[in-house]
């Protein structure tokens, strides 16, 4: 894993991947104090960074390979990325989904293309039925987070972020990423450490599943208690990637925890502020820059909205925290 | 007012006006029927291509007199965009809103940095405060729309989407606009007519103000009967201006007319699929393209998401529509 296979994917995404701005405004520069850029990923192929990832490993992949379909496992925005992105390779794609599941992100799954299978949460093994499937049928399983090809596509978020830096004259800051197994932050961070050292990547996480906070205060891997119970369904991971982890350790600094309340008022003020659509877990790393301030150290922040899925009923909560 | 005015305001607007980018999803193609791209102005600093217009007109100005401040009549985008460009420029503004204006209008002007001088519609006639204001003063007048540094600005917009309709490989199509009184429309036309003539404006207009639709298919200036009565505020004027009909009157195809349940429907898509927030306004070109797709002539539609100031209310009706 290292900054030329980040600089790869971008040359391999270029003219597929979307180049998604940078925006602000001054009413949330006055609510942190400081100045707030966000990197809007929920304006990326379909609506989050992850097709990033999906683009960077199915452009990778041997041709042959490809042509016999890719498989993962997801619920939600890594679906829908490695959906979209091997249906624009001419591929086909398998997605194995909890038989709960939203119905919308069944749905949307199987029009861009997947083929879905379900699987009963309380009865079935999904980790069986991938096996079984990709070898009964040769498919090349994507991972979400944990795989160098994954990372490296995420990773392009960060060079654009460079670039988007010195286009905009900023020098130095604090990258807030929005964090779940880690592939985004990883690979934002390889990339400011190649191309903006200035910039210091931290992690953004919800309260109760900071796994990557607290892994990265005592130098190894800890686990999340729990597995549901957030509205931050995008980024809710067992524990950090054995790959993403140790990049994580070396560049990041120490993590930022916000709570379900912070991430819908910060849904609520990007509505209307920066007129973007995002989803509760796509909100938390603007949420620690607008409302935990006292735990940042530069004057400067950018925080990646990294994933806008979300049904209306919750977007209504936040909307809702509007006065 | 020629193609030389709207470069020049480009070349001013370099680093200071958003390059909006062109989204797409293919559900909206599925519904639409054909490939269908938004240039999303409501990410525009203050939230709407009025910006544009404001930016140009103030970087165009002589010093001394830009010094003095500048004056401009509106209740919404127009009065944020003059607003926040004078206030990049170093000088002050004065803005005339009725006193009936939603509140957050008001507060978001004053927020912005502008002097609001409030009149009662009933009562008193916003023109003559105007007139002596800006001569007692010496502020230079902005007008919305009628104005050819004003409609340059605004068809910066147009050399953007030349640009992008090439990076995207699109060779001919018709490009829809959100039309009030013709400023980014006309703009944009000339813009498309010297850079990507392959490209037809439409201008799209809500149901019952469709002033420029019959003035087009009259051949003269028609005006509106009502003035009030709709939800698509940002672009009710009185009739086509002096200055864009001539420039529409010469290049744009036939207007489309939609209704406000159309304009709903499309913010509640363009919130589920392009994770993008519209005003009603803001919403007609993309709803022609959407619902109306029997009177449109290409393969390939482009529409401005012109702006996205929108109450919480609204936009709650809007998902309401959605499933």
């Amino acid at each position: 894993m290292n900054i030329d296979m980040i600089r790869a994917a971008y040359a391999r995404g270029k003219g597929h991947v979307r180049r998604t701005p940078l925006l602000s405004s001054p009413f949330l520069d006055e609510i942190a104090g400081r100045q707030v850029f966000v990197k809007v990923e929920c304006l990326q192929h379909t609506g989050s960074f992850k097709f990033r990832g999906g683009w960077s490993a199915l452009s990778a992949m041997d041709p042959e390979k490809r042509a016999k379909g890719v498989i993962a496992f997801s619920s939600g925005n890594h679906a829908q990325g490695v959906t979209l992105a091997a249906k624009m390779h001419g591929t086909s794609s398998v997605i194995i989904m909890p038989s709960d599941a939203p119905q919308v992100k069944i749905d949307n799954t199987k029009a861009l293309g997947a083929e879905v299978v379900l699987y009963d949460r309380a009865s079935e093994d999904r980790d069986k039925i991938g096996v079984q499937l990709s070898s009964a049928r040769d498919l090349a399983l994507i991972k979400p987070f944990d795989d160098p090809l994954v990372i490296a596509g995420q990773g392009t978020c960060g060079l654009e972020i460079a670039e988007q830096a010195v286009e905009l004259g900023l020098e130095a800051g604090e990258v807030i990423t929005c964090c779940g197994g880690g592939g985004l932050t990883s690979g934002i961070a390889m990339a400011l450490e190649a191309d903006a050292p200035s910039f210091k990547v931290r992690p953004a996480e919800p309260k109760g599943f900071d796994d990557v906070a607290r892994s990265l205060s005592a130098g190894e891997i800890q686990r999340n208690a729990a597995m549901t119970g957030s509205i931050c369904d995008a980024i809710i991971t067992p524990q950090p990637g054995d790959l993403t982890f140790p990049i994580m350790h070396r560049l990041c600094g120490a993590g930022l925890v916000v709570t379900e309340d912070e991430c819908l008022r910060t849904m609520g003020l990007a509505f209307e502020r920066l007129r973007i659509v995002i989803e509760p877990g796509g909100a938390v790393a603007l949420a620690a820059a607008l409302f935990h301030g006292d735990q940042l150290n530069a004057d400067t922040v950018i925080a990646t909205a990294s994933g806008g899925n979300v049904d209306k009923a919750v977007f209504e909560r936040a909307l809702a925290t509007l006065e």
